[in-house]
């Protein structure tokens, strides 16, 4: 389900873009001057094995039906895939678990006064799109994990529906207690919004997809353009997965057969009050029938109607009613054994279930990791041979709640800590630019991977093309300057909405994700109509992106898996954590603005908080390049399992406050954005929600989250010396 | 046809604001300490007369019935003014002038292809609001002064039709040659978009009222609220106004029975192409017919639909054919002799004619220019001489051209040149805040009046209630700081669109331009709708601001025609000029970056325009402060003669380039704005076109000018010094 770039020019925020730099020297971060020798030959062979004909071929077949979680095709691609990976000649088996996954029985949705008008909540099928016509195989438009609920209220427009939406609604007077809101996709994840809803008192709660952002005002609809028609709906989940991912009813530890389960009725994470999506096409008469003020202009969307607020005299019903049966789940997972260093794991997984046909979403991620299998089968018969372990997973049950993954995670969570080197994940594929996301320990290197790509259309590198987008974007001249400068390009820091969170928030496994796009764009998110039809007509038509996507994430689990040393550099995260703390300390001060009295104490304190990290990584980086010349082998394993650890040393036993599942210091989604990173984020929301004495505990935290870190470090350069040259 | 203010909050430029400063001493700028006692007693008596109700019934006549220049109604006001001004006891005439206006005869919009449609052009009556159905008297929707024409082409969308939107064109590969271009209201003055149309080749023009700027997005319509319906219409003048506004047949002459004219085929200030303006309701469907490529984000409107730039495939059928005959206009005027120097003029005019009923555009400003007239006649029948001549006019013909001030003017320009004080401007009034835009010479002057002057609705002080405006309103910390602190609050240069024009910038005689404004809002500037109904339901319902304007003006009035010494003050002028020559620095060394050769030397140039200004002022400040005690009466006239001088120091005799008729060195209308203001506009516009040469040349005419200017003021201070107390 990763989330869905937003339309509109210079999308900022959701592209994480790779690292600029000097042109590559030969030398390969962690590799002898010999080793890297024989691995770029390695490298090489394998770049020239992903077909975009291969690509086309897995997609035709894996979105030929709808394939949501307990679906016949859903069970029927895990199997396909199954097979795949052994023909491939690769080790692979189903993993197992059973969850709590709704489908909807009933839902209703009418304006009941002052005009009566029944919502039609149906995507009809589209003339020459052979799959939109399966309606009797399609899950139906709703938002997963709503409560059952039947519910009559006036109706009150809430704009995104996030906290500072209610506070404007203060501030103008209107209160949504005992009220439906309707709030618009975007702004937040869409969980968030009936979540900040009941919290302040509605008992109901729409979500539609407002054409300004998400339909005609983009383009033309499908099927004459790429973007959201009138009857467009999307679907998603609404779990509270800010608390914690995966099964509502087994938080912690894996859904396996006889796992502990909560009641339903006591699972947090399911919503308070009942939520369903519209399409444009059925909230324009709800919309259209509000009056009290008028919408603030930011409010406004792309609909031919003055925006009012109400409450009322809309009035709207709304029932929701889902059956609560536990569905099974199929995680396919193949295994490469490491030829030397087998207990060390490189993962690589995409989901493979959809929320109809996902051809997109998540297909056209899915089918690049295949396509990297097959590669790896061919250099096995060559005589490759990994280092280390390689697991390739194709998740189940990611639309949901990221359950295939989490569920893995929890399951086999004590081997990981132990074990896990790195974990490289895909989502959606598209036309455009690499976008990378992930641990700062790993941008040096996703930046040397990047400078070996070519990008399909420019010849240019895909490395040297994202950094002149981040050129042509940066918002400053300081940015600017930046991105021709600066050696590596940035990688952003990861929130949530996608099966990276578990490797890197629950467990602390390094972490990259990884897809191109930015070009073009869209509206079939969760849709019917994101099928093989649409992505072959208006998206990576010849699937030349999903072979650089597979040429690039499959040349980066190789070199992680062939490394003699973890290609980890520490310099890019101390220098990406000094800045996190120059935003909180802005933060602060800005807040300070109002509370003037506390300042002094948690300023000293967020600064204190600061001052590690850097030297110990500058040691680090200093051993890696006088050593790496001849790597005597128990020394170098011992090495990489101090290395190993370093990801590991940022997370807290306890978590982040209400929320331990999340225990990643540095890295989190945000309570209130869902998808959206916090990073430092027991600071960040302590300080943004003016809670002082948490924030004081929570510097104390990250700080010695830090220390721990910064004494790993120095751990890994003394091993490193003393392997010397 | 007062520029209809952007009803989008914070509308920055259109509200020139009136000053803040140390609380009133008691003496007031230009009296003698004893005659200032005197005069304030004749304000306060002056500022008890005017009423709502008398404001009230004034509309209710005036608005009754279309009354266009040429109408029945039109003819039938002027009389009706006439006598009422005569029943005031005031001393007044008609003056009569013949003009070209034309009127519309055929006028054809039609969708040809790919499908055919024809577009309404008619603005529907409303139940309830009497006057809208008075269709026979209505002038049915046009634009004036569109050549006539008959043209069938592809239909190409151009946003505003400014010139940066053809440079967007330019890069999207579109061309409008041979089209016809639609393109929006807003974003500049109305004419500028045919004549920049036609400049690009295009041979057609239609012009259209957003939803999204004017219309639903903003509110519920009309008769549901105050905002632009479906099918409403804004009429308005195409005229090139920046070349000369007027009659086009006699620049620079008055438009007398025996003037000499162009041909009609001669006159420059028609437009090159037929031009009609629509409704959204009838755009529509012309925008939705278009494809191409699709609009770029800031281009897209409120409409439910996919903006697609064209050309083509729609194919549109313009005609458009006028009634070329001269039309009479009759300007209304009223003179109060002055007593002590009857050569000696204070001007306060707003025009009466109407596009149609026009109740809010002229009449809320002229029922305050009447009521002020009435007062006028109380204070005289109560002993008041005032010390000048006061002229009050309601001119005929401003919606077409600012024909009646225009053609006035011009008939006596050597008499204004030589008598001219001051000319005081309304157009409209609405519920608000004060707005003041005019000369930097009369900023302290009205900043002292507005002191005086309650707000009506919160027992402020109408400057206290500006300024609290201008702090909230500010855009950098900086003009926040100072909205706090000067002592008056700054008023905005004026460019064009009202009947201030002729008496600042061809003749140069001191203005102001007031009116109250900014809270609510509305749609019906130039439509039917805009009548007594529309006004009295939403806008300033109980006349109250109505009242505010008549004290406001009515006090400025009689403070200029009363003061001993004209109260002119230069220090605000010079330091304005200043912050004009800042900004063209800025400018030039923007376009520096692409031409940095001629840089040295315009650079220098600029800097030595700006030298001079002060310093005399400052002396003429000090001679000002020290002097007005015993004033003899000949030197007085002898220095009110010289100060009258200053503004007009301020004119070449050769005009701006390309437009003789604009002789203003530092105020103009922008060639390509139409109604926004180019300050120091011979220099600032030679600079946007790179136009080095001409550049040059402007600015030794500029410097000239202030050079001038300053001699005038080191007079004044030297004949006050003399004077000295």
């Amino acid at each position: 389900m990763r989330v869905m770039a937003r339309p509109i020019a210079a999308c900022g925020l959701g592209l994480l873009l790779i690292a600029l730099a000097p042109a590559p020297t030969g030398d390969l971060r962690g590799f002898t001057a010999e080793s890297a020798k024989v691995q770029l030959e390695w490298d090489a062979k394998f770049r020239a094995i992903p077909s975009p004909d291969s690509l086309r071929e897995y997609m035709r077949r894996l979105s030929a039906r709808p394939h949501h979680v307990g679906s016949p095709y859903d069970k029927d691609n895990a199997e396909w895939l199954l097979a795949k990976f052994k023909s491939f000649g690769l080790d692979a088996h189903v993993e197992t678990f059973d969850v709590l996954f709704p489908t909807p029985k009933e839902r209703v949705v009418e304006l009941v006064a002052p005009t009566t008008f029944r919502a039609r909540l149906q995507e009809p099928p589209v003339p020459g799109d052979p799959t939109s016509s399966q309606q009797t195989e399609q899950l139906p438009t709703y938002n997963a994990y709503s409560i059952d609920g039947d519910v009559t209220a006036p109706l009150v427009y809430v704009n995104f529906g996030v906290p500072a939406d209610y506070e404007r609604l203060a501030r103008l007077g209107v209160s949504v207690k005992g009220a439906i809101v309707i709030a618009r996709y975007f702004g937040s994840w869409r969980g968030i919004k009936p979540k900040v809803a009941a919290e302040h008192g509605a008992i109901g709660c729409l979500i539609y997809a407002d054409p300004r952002e998400d339909g005609y005002a983009h383009g033309d609809v499908y099927p004459q353009g790429p973007w959201r028609p009138r009857d467009g709906v999307q679907r998603g989940s609404v779990m509270d997965m800010p608390l914690y991912p995966g099964d509502p009813l087994t938080p912690g530890v894996g859904a396996t057969k006889d796992a502990k389960r909560l009641p339903v009725s006591e699972a947090p994470t399911i919503t308070k009050i009942p939520v369903l999506p519209i399409s444009y096409g059925d909230a324009q008469p709800l919309l259209a029938a509000l009056r009290g003020p008028v919408a603030p202009a930011e409010w406004r969307g792309g609909l031919g109607i003055t925006y009012h607020i109400g409450p009322g005299p809309a009035k709207v019903h709304l029932r929701v009613k889902s059956d609560w049966s536990l569905k099974p789940l199929y995680d396919v997972i193949a295994r490469i054994p490491g030829a030397t260093a087998p207990d060390e794991w490189v993962i690589r997984g995409n989901h493979h279930d959809a929320w109809v046909n996902g051809a997109e979403d998540p297909i056209s991620g899915l089918v690049t990791l295949l396509e990297e299998a097959r590669g790896y089968g061919q250099l096995l018969k060559q005589g490759w041979k990994p280092r280390r372990t390689i697991i390739y997973a194709a998740w189940d049950g990611e639309e949901p709640a990221l359950l295939g993954s989490t569920e893995w995670v929890e399951a086999h969570a004590d081997e990981l800590a132990a074990k896990g080197v790195a974990y490289l994940n895909s989502d959606t594929n598209n036309r455009g630019y690499l976008d990378v996301g992930g641990s700062h320990s790993l941008e040096a290197f996703i930046n040397d991977v990047a400078r070996d790509i070519d990008d399909p259309e420019t010849k240019l590198s895909a490395w040297k093309r994202a950094q002149l987008r981040a050129i042509a974007d940066a918002s400053s001249a300081d940015q600017r300057q930046e991105a021709r400068q600066r050696a590596d390009l940035r990688i952003d820091a990861l929130g949530s909405g996608s099966d990276f969170t578990p490797f890197l928030q629950h467990v602390g496994v390094a972490t990259l994700n990884l897809g191109f796009g930015g070009e073009g764009g869209g509206g079939i998110y969760h849709s019917i109509y994101d099928d093989f039809k649409w992505f072959t007509t208006f998206d990576d038509t010849s699937f030349v992106y999903g072979r650089a996507l597979a040429q690039t994430v499959g040349t980066a689990v190789l070199r992680l898996a062939d490394a003699e040393v973890v290609p980890y550099q520490f310099t890019a995260f101390g220098e990406t954590v000094g800045r996190y703390v120059k935003e909180v300390e802005k933060l602060l001060q800005e807040k300070q603005d109002t509370v003037r009295e506390r300042n002094r104490q948690l300023d000293e304190g967020v600064f204190s908080a600061t001052a590690d990290p850097r030297e110990p990584s500058v040691a680090f980086a200093k051993a890696q390049a006088n050593g790496g010349a001849a790597l005597a082998k128990p020394e170098v394993q011992a090495l990489n399992a101090t290395l190993r650890q370093s990801e590991r040393a940022l997370m807290s036993a306890s978590g982040l406050p209400r929320r331990p599942w999340y225990r990643h210091q540095i890295y989190a989604p945000g309570f209130y954005t869902g998808y959206g990173v916090k990073t430092l984020p027991g600071v960040r929301e302590a300080i943004e929600q003016k809670n002082w004495s948490e924030a004081e505990q929570q510097i104390a935290a990250t700080a010695q989250a830090l220390a721990a870190h910064t004494s790993v470090i120095g751990r890994a350069a003394e091993q490193l010396e003393k392997l010397g040259p």
